[in-house]
């Protein structure tokens, strides 16, 4: 019988929690303007950063956020048991390429921008399992990589709706340790379900995931017993403004109490007075940077000492939606405290 | 420190190995034409089954196989604890939607052609870590839309190059079960590394995969101290005539003892005399079919005690094929046995 969770629900508690021992983000211009560049460890001078194509770019900020990661430990890659990690672009080519040059065992992961959480969920279980004793979770995307893949190329100017979230330019990556010593520690997981709301616009994709977080969220304090103020901060992936507004009224109409802690990588990464940003951020990269940015530290300062941090991920592609099918989505909850 | 994998070592060995306790295949009618078509529950009329598109049809292929799985052994459904699958198609749609409908809380993966392997060594990993209990892991591919999305339109009537393979039309599930009696079980997985041997032709992904999935038997071999007759059958993914016969002279190359256990899902899931088959047969399905037809009944029978389950992916994409990158490839090595 499993006793890491209870049967019927979906929060997993680890009996060890493994510690994030070292992090890394790396983002681009636009990310790096904005009101958090200097948590970033790398800001780009632009979106090429000297590579040949923005898809080479992108593999390479993802597999740079892990080296730098690896680097600040003074770890050697090939002492790290296992690299998981995924991103936005068809076949996960940036995390599959990035796995090529760091030869490092893998296991490639798709959960559109949930991607964060889904890797250190299985990151924190190979661990705790004692399975493994270091593991690498990354995740990255790139903004004209995702724009010539999923919606116009950037050079037709097609102007952007105002529920549209601007995909952000940036990677994150931690690396999770069999550590007993106190630290930053992944304590539980809540893994979520598949919801969709029957919501069509391809534009309005905090809309059709706000409804997986308030599914994950509302689980993941019912499975343990909590409340909402158990944790310094709720932070969910990339919901952006339109997502986040209609998230805290599902709150509201779950019965959940009124939530001061809760806010949005989306809505945070850009200020407003940024230009064509719309609703806010979005990509796998937007929660991986923000967690493996401000967040982090703020918890190594102790300024946070218990974050619940749920990337959230629109489960559609081009295909799908030409075909006319409805946007399914799903959130996973990561628990992150001090101990 | 982990004890379920020797440090430097990429081979995890379960304590207490999951049963694979029911399974499932559906394939399209070509698939049910070769010599395996009475192993398979369910062979398609055609290539819609009453879908309005292919990729329903995908879908659709991947629910039914998780729930006639499911149904074998009686299980509901809102008893699984987890669901792991992936496919081939961008942002794993097939996946996502089966995921959808399935309501149970969900993983989504991509490994190419090796994502039944991977989902089998994820979905073990949470049983045998005392995480979970009840686990499917499955994966699904059909030719029509894969043709159309890495190819050219079926309807463009393009000829195939004598090196290519075609991807099949079928979909595999497995239930994973928390159990210690006796059955068939997972034991032990070598989880693979990303090699690249600058194969640049997506026409010949045979080539590009062979030399992953010698790299992972030979480190399957080497960390368990293990000789290749250990096995009944020793099984690769989806190699193909090509891969095969560069597989097996990889194999004297790097010194391993020659192996008449060894054979290909890709090789054998067509007919020679079959059309337009060329080099045999590839997709997620084809080693997911396989193992959950032919290969998981003949162990029930006994005919088979001991098998390797090796499932190769290539992980390019067209995109980073047209922008003249080569072939970064994977295996993952699943040991199920007889115990």
């Amino acid at each position: 019988m499993s006793f890491r969770k209870k049967k019927g629900k979906q929060t997993i508690i680890f009996h060890k929690p493994p510690v994030i021992k070292s992090w890394a983000s790396i983002v681009g211009p636009k990310e790096g303007e904005g009101p958090w560049g200097k948590y970033f460890d790398k800001v780009l001078p632009d979106y090429l950063d000297g590579q040949t194509s923005w898809e080479l770019t992108e593999t390479k900020m993802l597999r740079d956020a892990v080296t730098m990661t690896l680097e600040k430990q003074a770890i050697n890659k090939d002492d790290v048991d296992v690299f998981l990690a995924g991103d936005l672009l068809n076949q996960i080519i940036s995390a599959n390429y990035a796995a090529r040059e760091l030869a490092i065992p893998f296991l490639g992961l798709y959960g559109a921008c949930s991607t964060m959480a889904e890797s250190m969920i299985l990151g924190a279980i190979l661990i705790d399992g004692y399975f493994y004793d270091q593991v690498v979770a990354a995740a990255c995307s790139h903004h004209y990589t995702a724009q010539r893949q999923f919606r116009f190329p950037s050079e037709q100017g097609v102007q952007f709706a105002p529920s549209s979230q601007w995909t952000a330019t940036a990677a994150g990556a931690v690396l999770l340790y069999n550590d007993m010593s106190p630290g930053i520690k992944v304590t539980c997981a809540t893994v979520g379900r598949v919801i969709d709301k029957a919501q069509k616009d391809p534009n309005n994709m905090g809309a059709a995931m706000a409804p997986a977080a308030v599914d994950t969220i509302k689980t993941h304090f019912t499975d343990l017993g909590r409340t909402p103020d158990y944790y310094d901060l709720i932070i969910t992936g990339d919901l952006g403004e339109v997502g986040y507004e209609l998230a805290k009224e599902l709150f509201i109409k779950e019965g959940l109490p009124p939530m001061e802690n809760f806010n949005d990588c989306g809505v945070l990464l850009f200020s407003k007075k940024q230009s064509d940003i719309n609703a806010g951020a979005s990509g796998c990269g937007c929660s991986a940077a923000m967690l493996c940015g401000p967040l982090l530290r703020k918890m190594f300062s102790e300024e946070l000492k218990k974050i619940l941090f749920v990337p959230t991920g629109a489960l559609m592609s081009p295909i799908s939606t030409f075909q006319g099918e409805s946007i399914p989505a799903i959130a996973h909850a990561v628990a992150i405290e001090l101990l």
